[in-house]
């Protein structure tokens, strides 16, 4: 869909004011203006709730709020990600996106525009991941309570199969692969928060993975799927280890980190292996199928990579080994690294 | 469910940290120790997406973002709105509300007990409702970008019938219901906040409808519902005399409102009628059906009336009628009465 112009009759507002999430005529304004002339849903918006047929299909439902500072960054910015976050998790229960609600919160002072433009966003976004926005709510707070703008979104997805992919599939010998190299998303908001200039832009990664891991489910069994967000893949690692209490042997040099982003983090001090994600996931697939996936991954991305073997059962430690064959435990983070990253 | 006692190795940190929502440890504990704890949901908690099975039926979906403060006021509280709020929307829709997203938009100082407190108002809501909280997100941002706690709940329900219900399906000659007194639940909202103190202490209304709405829809047919939050009994009617084009005679003496709701509204130079509610509705019936509906809605209000009737196509005129005979349009407020009030 082309992109509008954004009416008159909202930007003579310049700002956001309470009264667009107040119930009056402002916020109908708004609704109708921007979000119907945008989404342009079928059947109509309903103010209350949305009526979704579905046919006896098993359904996956997962909810998102996204408060990441700043709004726009290389590669994306919160509308976008807004969508990508919540199918990308829907795709990680194996189901395919469907349907996302929408639920913004509004800090007094936002600029219309800027509005505006994360809303295009978020549908540019949505037809992308061929899902629909099927339901919203505004809300509005006094300037100095909130940050501009957070989102909600929470989705809908239908599961066609009956392969169960979890932690708790997942066996000693499974193989790790990982769908694309990692860190982009954490160091693209850093350089942007922080007006970093690195000598080649790092872009987030940011994007839907949905129909990569469609393909994936058609042709190799999986174990289990985590997208690499807050806290990167040292962090899914270790939780998926707990959950499924296995341990897990990574091979450092196999894991893919752009130059960029790996020069980004030394001169910052960071460990890509934490640094978030926005389209990058990890599978546990069993060995025999690893070949498959892996050229299936590659499809989208060639930097896919297998970096690692799921070992035993019984502890839950993520060990990382050197080129040079040193070890070192990947543990979960007690603080937190990147705030408001996502 | 009793009531459980905070975990001691969440009350050590007295006040949550950006690292609880920073998918560390200490996201993993709160995670742990205060919502699974609490929310027992079975089967296990999902991280990425809840897969919910539903048998060919059609299914409702909505959202809503909860910012009212304070975060406790008389008769409820941000984490019973959260839940009667998207399970409302879900009944006026005529769903049976089925399954709840929960996503926390946490401000670094927030006391742990304030958020256990809210938790423990969420799952007792939940249960009264017979709602299901199946999935959930954390989010944490910096001391002076929110305002203690901001939650979003999105809901799915079952549609077990086939009547259309909505404002395209109001006709001339329409009785119009309200199921209780209105005007409570901003009133109690601006006591707590400004510190008022009525001779009588106004209570929210702050409830789930659900169950009522489904004994009406198995005994009148219905042809649409509203719930009277933000703008209250005016805007929601206005809204609707909008979407179907049709205009409504109210009668004055007929809409009920407590009488110290109505004294502290004088006090404070408000309109009752603009006021939000958080457990009334609205329901539009046939004439022929109006006295059936009302004994229904009686059973669990007995302030609950009939205030008027759908008079004409072509306009979208909301007008009130007073016992003396003269008569004033209710217009769609333009700005806001109460900002926060949900």
């Amino acid at each position: 869909m082309a992109s509008l112009t954004c009416p008159l009759a909202l930007q003579r507002y310049h700002q956001v004011l309470l009264a667009h999430g107040g119930g009056g005529r402002l916020m109908h304004q708004l609704i109708q203006e921007m979000f119907l002339a945008t989404f342009q849903p079928e059947p109509a918006w309903q103010h209350d709730a949305a009526s979704l047929t579905v046919q006896g299909d098993r359904l996956a439902f997962t909810t998102d709020s996204y408060v990441v500072t700043p709004l726009f960054f290389p590669g994306g910015d919160i509308g976008s990600l807004a969508v990508h976050g919540t199918v990308n998790d829907l795709a990680m229960a194996g189901a395919k996106p469907c349907y996302l609600s929408l639920s913004l919160i509004l800090e007094e002072g936002l600029p219309i525009d800027t509005l505006w433009r994360v809303v295009q966003s978020i549908q540019a976004a949505a037809e992308r991941a061929q899902v629909r926005i099927v339901t919203g709510d505004t809300k509005g707070v006094d300037r100095g309570k909130g940050d501009g703008l957070f989102i909600n979104t929470s989705g809908i997805g239908i599961l066609e199969h009956d392969t169960w992919i979890g932690p708790s599939a997942v066996q000693p010998g499974d193989q790790i692969l990982v769908s694309g190299d990692v860190g982009r998303h954490g160091i693209a908001i850093l350089s942007a928060r922080e007006g970093l200039a690195f000598e080649t832009a790092i872009e987030s990664d940011s994007a839907p993975v949905a129909d990569r891991v469609q393909a994936l489910l058609s042709q190799v069994p999986i174990h289990c799927l985590r997208d690499l967000t807050r806290g990167g893949l040292a962090s899914a690692l270790n939780e998926i280890a707990l959950a499924a209490e296995v341990s897990m042997d990574l091979a450092s040099g196999q894991i893919p980190v752009q130059a960029e982003v790996q020069g980004a983090c030394e001169l910052l001090g960071l460990d890509p292996l934490y640094v978030a994600n926005e389209g990058r996931f990890v599978a546990f697939v069993p060995a025999s199928a690893a070949d498959t996936a892996l050229a299936c991954l590659r499809q989208s991305h060639a930097s896919a990579q297998v970096i690692g073997t799921v070992v035993k059962r019984g502890s839950a430690q993520v060990t990382l080994q050197s080129s040079t064959g040193s070890r070192r435990i990947l543990d979960l983070l007690s603080g937190e690294q990147l705030p408001r990253i996502c």
